[in-house]
C-alpha cells in the first residue's frame, strides 16, 4: 500500500459503497465508514462512498442522512455507482438473489451470512469468479476473529486435518454459566436472554444450528471440499443437565458446544471429512475449556504448523462489522488495483463421512439398580458391542444409584448401539444423559 | 479458486521457485513443494517448479537432486524462468541486495528474515510496489502463527490500539522452566541449549533483539508506520533471577518476556507509538501467562474487534515453513490471476514515543536494612517522585530483609529516577531487580 507508486492509471479515487441492512451489525458498519472515511482512504487508495442503506422501515430514525435509505435493496444493488456490496441482512431469501445479482453486475461482496453461505457458496463462489470480483465472508465465522482468512491464506501452503472450535457465543455463555453457577439448563438460558446474549427464540442457537452453519464453511475451507449444513451432524445443548456439568467437573472436564471439523480416513484408506456440532465433556486442560461467556476461539490443526488457536470475540455489532470491514478494505483495494482475493477451492472434494462411522468417545450418564454384580453387567454391554470403558464413577446415594462411564474411541455407531441397549436393560432404570467427549487422545 | 473459470488467457500454467538457503525452514520448504505438489497445483492453478536451491556448501548431501543445487544466489534470483524467491538465509547482507535484485527483476519475494525487515522493510516494500510484486513475510513474526496477514487485512478496517505478544520462543522455554523448577537463569539456559531451544551463541534471543525486530515489524503493520529496530526500547531476560519468578507467583504472576506495541497519546495530545520489549510480571490469569515453553502467542487490541489472541507455535522448520508456504501461494495465486497483495501502508506516520514517557508499572526488589522505619522512609522516596505503590511485600528471614515493591502506572522516567535515588539509600543495601509489570489496568 505504498501508495500512488504502482495505482494503475485510470484506477477509481473513489468506491460506491451499498448496506443491505441496518441491524446490530449494519450500523456499526455504517458508523466505521463514516467516521473513520480518512483513515480507510488511506488505506484503500480511494474514498468509500455511502451510496445507500437498504432497511425495512424507512420511517425509523437511524442517525443517518434519510436519502441515503431506500427499502428497494434489488434497485440499490445494481447501481452503476456501487462498487462494493455489504448484505449483513441474515436469511436466505433475498439475501441470496441480492448477492448473486451485485455479482454478476460486477459488484465485489462482503458477506456475515453464515446460514446463506453454509449453502450456497458454491453457487456465489461461481458467480463471483465469473464476474472476476471478491467475494469475501470473514464475519461469517467467529465474528471479529480472523479465521477464515488464516484458512484460506495463511495456511494455503499446509494440509489442516482438524478445526474445532467454540463458535456460539449463546451456548457458551449458557455452558459457562451452568459451569460456574450450578444453575440448570432453563436458568442459564433465562439469564442469557436477560443480558441480552439470547435471542426471543433461541432455536438456532440453543440447538446447534447456528454452529452447524458455520461448521459447514469451516470444513469446506479447510478441507478445499463442498460442505453444506445437511452434511454437519449436529446436536443442541437444551438436554445437557447441571448434573453433566457437576459430573465432568468431577472427571476434571467442562462441557463446550463444539464444532469440529476432522479429516477421517475410513476403511477404504480414502480421506473423508467429519463434520460435526455437539455439546461434548473436554479436559479442563485443554485450550478450549478456558473459553467462557460469550468469547469464541477456534483451534486449527495442520501437519506442518501444528496447533493454532484464535481467540475473541464472536458476535456482537461492533467486532462483527471489523471483520467485516477488514474485507471491504481487502476487496476495495482489488478494485483499486485490478486484483482478486482466493475465492473458493474445492478441487478435493472430499465425501462427508456419517457419523456412525466416525470414532468419538461417550460420556453415559444412568441410575442403575443397587445391587452387586450390576457394574459388571454393564460393563459386559459396552464389551459386547466392542466398546472399551476408560472410566467409570458411580455416584448418589441410598434411593438411586447414579453410573457414569466414559468410553475409549469407538465408532459412533457402536456406542450409540451400546445405549440402546443399556436402555434395555433390566438394571439400568434410565440413561439420563449421553454426551461425546473430545479434546483427549484416547 | 474455482479453477479455470477465471483464469485469464495466456496465464502461466507453472511458476518457477528460487529458495535462498536450506537450513532448517528452506529444508522444509523443499521439502513441501516436493512432496505437496499436487494440492499446491491444485489451489495455485499452476505447477510450482523448483528452479533452484541457493546453499553455501555444494558438497553437502541434502536429499535433493545435486543439480538444484547452487552456490550463486545473485544469479539464481535473476533467472527469467524464476517468478517466486523463497529467502530463508538470515542476516542482513546478501539477502537484502538478493531481495531487492529479485524484487526489480519482477520476481515476487517471502522471507521469513525479521533482522532484515526490521531494518529495511520501506526499501524493500517500494521495491516490489514499483515493480508490482509481492512481498510477504508471515513467517517473520511468530513463526506458524498467523499475524501479519490478519493485522495487514482482517483489522484492516479496525484501529488497533495495542499488540503484545511472547514472540521468542527461547527466552519463554527458559522463563517456563525457571517458573516451573524453580531454577536459575543459567541452568534454565543451559537445559535450552541441551534441547535444542537455545542457539549455541544465545544474545539474539536472551537480550531481546529477535523479540525487537519482531517487535518492531508488528507497530509498523498495526500502526501504518515505519518503525525499525531502533526505535524499540529493548531489555532481555539474562538478570532475572529465581527470586523473581518466586516473589511474582506470590503476586499471583510469572515473568514474560513482552513485545508491546501501544498507540498512546503524547502530552501534546498527538497520537504515538510505544514499541518496547522487556521481561515483565504479568497475573497468572492473563492470557499470555499460560503460554509456555516454546509456544508464541500474539494479543491485539483493537477498538472495533475488541481483543483478540493467536496461538501456536513460533518457530522449528515445519512450522515457520507453513508459514512462509501460505504466503508462497498466495504469491503464486497472484501471478496466475494477475493481482497483488496489500504492501505496506505508512500514511500514518505516527512518531515513536522515548521510553522514558511511557506510562508503566514497576517491579522492584531491594535487600533493606530490618530496622523500624524502613518502610516509611522507602514510601516517602517513591512519593516523591510522584510514584504510587500498589503493593509490598516484604521477605527473608534475620541476615536479609527482601522488600519487593509494585507499582502504580507511572511515566518511565520517573520510575527509573526512583530506583536511582533507592540505589543511594543508606536504608537500602542493593536494588536487586527491577521488572516491569504489565497485563493490568491499574
Amino acid at each position: 500500500m505504498t501508495e500512488g507508486t504502482a495505482q494503475r492509471t485510470g484506477a477509481p479515487t473513489e468506491l460506491g459503497v451499498a448496506v443491505l441492512g441496518m441491524g446490530n451489525v449494519g450500523a456499526e458498519v455504517v458508523r466505521i465508514i463514516t467516521e473513520n472515511a480518512e483513515d480507510l482512504r488511506a488505506r484503500i487508495g480511494a474514498s468509500l462512498v455511502l451510496r445507500g442503506v437498504a432497511v425495512r422501515d424507512l420511517e425509523r430514525g437511524r442517525g443517518i442522512d434519510r436519502a441515503l435509505l431506500t427499502d428497494d435493496p434489488a434497485a440499490l444493488v445494481r447501481r452503476d455507482d456501487v462498487d462494493i456490496v455489504i448484505e449483513v441482512l441474515g436469511g436466505i431469501e433475498p439475501p441470496r438473489e441480492l448477492i448473486r445479482t451485485a455479482l454478476q453486475q460486477g459488484k465485489s461482496v462482503v458477506t456475515a451470512n453464515k446460514a446463506l453461505l453454509a449453502e450456497y457458496t458454491g453457487e456465489l463462489a461461481t458467480a463471483a469468479a465469473e464476474a472476476n470480483v471478491d467475494l469475501y465472508f470473514e464475519a461469517a465465522v467467529a465474528g471479529a476473529i480472523p479465521v477464515v482468512r488464516p484458512l484460506m491464506q495463511s495456511l494455503a501452503g499446509d494440509k489442516v486435518q482438524r478445526v474445532a472450535g467454540i463458535v456460539n457465543g449463546t451456548t457458551n455463555f449458557i455452558l459457562s454459566a451452568m459451569a460456574e453457577t450450578g444453575a440448570d439448563y432453563d436458568e442459564a438460558l433465562a439469564e442469557a436472554g436477560r443480558l441480552g446474549y439470547a435471542e426471543a427464540d433461541p432455536t438456532a442457537d440453543v440447538e446447534g444450528y447456528d454452529a452447524a452453519a458455520k461448521a459447514a464453511i469451516l470444513a469446506s475451507i479447510a478441507f478445499h471440499s463442498r460442505v453444506t449444513a445437511a452434511d454437519v451432524y449436529r446436536e443442541g445443548i437444551s438436554s445437557v443437565t447441571a448434573e453433566d456439568l457437576a459430573s465432568a467437573a468431577k472427571f476434571d472436564c467442562t462441557v463446550k458446544l463444539l464444532s469440529i471439523c476432522e479429516r477421517v480416513v475410513g476403511d477404504d484408506g480414502r480421506e473423508r471429512i467429519s463434520a460435526r456440532v455437539y455439546p461434548a465433556l473436554i479436559p479442563l486442560s485443554h485450550p478450549l475449556a478456558t473459553v467462557s461467556g460469550a468469547y469464541n476461539a477456534v483451534v486449527v490443526e495442520a501437519v506442518d504448523a501444528g496447533r493454532l488457536m484464535f481467540y475473541g470475540q464472536g458476535a456482537g455489532g461492533a467486532p462483527t462489522a471489523s471483520a467485516v470491514m477488514g474485507d471491504v478494505v481487502m476487496a476495495a483495494r482489488n478494485k483499486v488495483y485490478s486484483g482478486r482475493g482466493p475465492l473458493e477451492s474445492t478441487y478435493a472434494s472430499l465425501p462427508v463421512m456419517p457419523i456412525a462411522q466416525v470414532p468419538t468417545r461417550y460420556y453415559v450418564a444412568m441410575n442403575v439398580v443397587d445391587r452387586p454384580g450390576v457394574l459388571e453387567t454393564i460393563a459386559g454391554e459396552f464389551a459386547k458391542h466392542g466398546v472399551s470403558i476408560a472410566a467409570v464413577r458411580q455416584e448418589g446415594g441410598a434411593d438411586a444409584t447414579r453410573l457414569i462411564v466414559i468410553t475409549h474411541r469407538a465408532p459412533d455407531g457402536a456406542l450409540a448401539e451400546t445405549v440402546s441397549a443399556l436402555e434395555n436393560m433390566e438394571a439400568v432404570t434410565a440413561v439420563s444423559s449421553v454426551l461425546r467427549m473430545e479434546g483427549t487422545h484416547e
